[in-house]
């Protein structure tokens, strides 16, 4: 049996130490082909530990926590738990990443320890999230980039297009996924200078699935599997998705709680389908966002995860190790060598 | 009493013109200051009209429809209802100019059209939005530009905050109103370079209440009563948010129909409650999309407005005109002399 290894941020995230030591312990029960090297307080790791079955410590003394400057933290907290989990993987002993801590420092981890991939421009986000309706989806649709870099170039859209087709299809095991360009109109004409021209290159790989421009009103509509965007966009449609439901949900406890009697009484006979939305729309449940374009796989999951999130987030790095997503994109680029445009 | 002269395209929309007519008359009836210049069928309108009192008809022979090409149809419809409308602001014989046709066209018609003030380089379109709490506000906020550019430069997004500054004080009446820059981040090194110097740029100029970045997730908070963006990002937003809606409402339909008897029942005595979330957040009763940046208001209402939100558009165009928006920002921009930054 082949033995996978995961290296774990154990300091990173509200709940840590507890919630990713609980969920670990889910995961390596289930996942007899998975070891997981944990970085952090060995005393506090150690103390919430049922088995030690398949389970490494390695000792770190500083944690990189929510406050701290991304770069600037990873490049001085030498001995954190992230920066150490890191420097496991990028020395080939670890096949990938997980913390649940600071976003930004765990994308500098990802870029200045882990390091990209050769031909990967620039390393891009990609998040989970549902969709209504999907007849011939999972369920759900990848956002990529969703937030890693502030400026993007037509040429990253079209990696991402790519990287986001070998995700869907080794991890989601989706055959042929549906890939669609965010943009400002479904017209191929429509778009900024960046969509205009990503559309174009994406349009001409003829190993794409590309179902043209999506617009953000319907992302939940389950048009397509992947939606490539920028990653300013990508990241402003994503919180507004997230703040929009979450305001809907709001409102909704409000009417209801200045609605009288009968309005309490709905609602409690609502329960069951209040907490099938609510469970629906929350992207926890879908793993972790994974910064695709790096030497091995880099996944954070929400700073406010619990146990199960935790173990969800290792079972899809488990499937994308396994997939061999990264080695495949790589082989792919490398034989059609698109850094010679970027 | 000064009298008004709005300019309608009484032939744009789904339901034109049948609800565009009855719409005026609304605001006709209770603004006795406005008389209207409808373009469009001169049979039909006079068919459809109970007064022709401040009313006056401009017959046109043809009508750009939604699958019109903007550019194209403003420059080769010379005879449609809204380029005709469109003609009489330019020539000082309205005030204003309305539609509910084809949004691409009626911006061109404004820019081509109407024309530009000098010193605005790249008119915005300005959206009104529901907040879910506003203490200090007045339950909504403005969105600038919420499309009508696909690529912005920071001295455009600058103007946006001037432009919604005065929006927000001559028509919602709002003293010191509060400005934001949509953003990836709240911190003020967070950014693209179109955004990280447009925060200076607005930050550096005092006649402005900026209260900094606020990221999407955010946006129907109440955090601010303007919403500076690019036109691509503002566009995506805008819509993610339309879309999230009626996607958590469709969710919350189908768990419902699911759920059996009680469920049922509980719907039933809850909606009141799902009516008030319904009409919270129906853009169209905060009246129409702005051009901002023309030298007179073109304003555009939902292709689908019925009679009521032609008569609240028309409302606020009088609102906008009275507190002489366009008069007061042309002479703060002169005086200013931002063109030669751009």
């Amino acid at each position: 049996m082949i033995i996978l290894k995961i290296a774990i941020d154990a300091m990173g995230g509200d709940n840590a130490p507890d919630a990713v030591i609980a969920g670990v312990e889910l995961a390596r029960d289930e996942f007899k082909n998975v070891e997981f090297v944990l970085f952090g307080d060995e005393k506090k790791i150690t103390a919430l530990l049922k088995s030690k079955e398949r389970i490494i410590i390695e000792h770190t003394t500083e944690v990189i926590d929510m406050n701290d400057e991304p770069v600037r933290a990873v490049r001085r907290k030498k001995d954190s738990s992230m920066v150490k989990a890191a420097l496991a993987v990028k020395e080939g002993k670890a096949d990938a990443l997980f913390s649940c801590g600071n976003t930004g420092a765990l994308l500098a981890a990802g870029l200045l320890v882990v390091g990209r991939v050769k031909s990967v421009a620039r390393p891009g986000l990609l998040s989970t999230l549902p969709v209504l309706d999907s007849p011939t989806g999972d369920g759900t649709f990848n956002l990529l980039d969703s937030g890693a870099n502030a400026d993007s170039k037509p040429d990253q859209l079209y990696q991402y297009a790519l990287l986001g087709k070998y995700y869907a299809e080794n991890v989601r095991g989706l055959k042929n996924p549906r890939i669609g360009l965010l943009n400002n109109g479904t017209e191929p004409h429509k778009g900024n200078k960046v969509t205009l021209e990503a559309h174009q290159l994406i349009a001409a790989d003829k190993t794409i699935n590309f179902i043209g421009n999506i617009e953000s009103r319907d992302l939940l509509k389950g048009l397509c599997d992947v939606v490539v965007a920028d990653g300013f966009t990508g990241n402003a449609v994503l919180k507004s998705i997230e703040g929009t439901v979450s305001a809907v949900m709001s409102l909704l406890k409000e009417s209801i709680m200045s609605s009288g009697l009968s309005g309490k009484m709905g609602a409690m006979l609502l329960k069951p389908a209040f907490k099938s939305i609510k469970s629906k729309m929350d992207q926890s449940q879908y793993g972790g966002a994974v910064l695709l374009g790096t030497k091995a796989p880099v996944v954070k999951a929400h700073g406010a995860s619990d146990a199960k999130t935790v173990y969800y987030t290792i079972k899809q790095i488990r499937t994308m190790i396994e997939g061999e997503v990264v080695p495949k994109f790589t082989k792919y680029l490398a034989e059609n060598e698109t850094e010679e445009k970027i």
